[in-house]
């Protein structure tokens, strides 16, 4: 995956309305009127933040002249996870610390239950 | 975890100059000079962004006087990741309807490997 994919992933992601957009349509397409909606935002701010989105391949946008239905695409959050999963040992580790400075002080409540927590 | 601070991680994340500075210090802590010097880049626009990565809780650097050793903070990474887990379903959703297309049309083929592949 190219280094610029994943920085369009991350920025457009960096945003809390545009990760609620992302939210609403794990429940299904929507119209960008309906995805205005929750939000206190003009319907120009709205698509600003959909156009983003789009560009980062992270929703797609139906052809159909009256109601363009926005569709969530994840395939760029896989990506981003899989970039993520390499650094999993790093904080895992902090964990395993943690498990060995309680078991070196004696401590009787044991490892700390997320360490089995391994998805 | 606070949104704003979800924002903070993923801008962060959004360039690839951070991202290897991040992928360097998986190997262990590192001077800001020593970090500096695989870039083409001043030690000011460096500090920059060894900036974003600290006020984001990705790095953190040492109290020293003459070598403050920047080392790697993963545990937002962890909170993002577990943010991109709440979409794995929809990201594989996309191949198991690629899987049903394929043994509709009757392809010996089998499903493909990668919906195994669960980690």
């Amino acid at each position: 995956m190219a280094a610029d994919t994943l920085s369009k992933t991350f920025a457009a992601l960096a945003d809390p309305t545009r990760r609620a957009i992302l939210a609403r349509l794990t429940g299904g397409e929507a119209s960008v009127s309906e995805l205005a909606q929750p939000f206190d935002m003009s319907l120009p701010a709205v698509t600003k933040h959909l156009k983003v989105l789009q560009r980062a391949g992270l929703i797609s946008q139906g052809r159909e002249a009256q109601w363009r239905p926005c569709r969530l695409e994840a395939r760029p959050l896989r990506d981003a996870s899989q970039w993520m999963e390499s650094y999993r040992k790093h904080w895992e580790q902090r964990f395993d610390r943690l498990d060995e400075y309680l078991r070196s002080t004696g401590g009787r409540a044991g490892p700390p239950r997320h360490r089995r927590k391994k998805k």
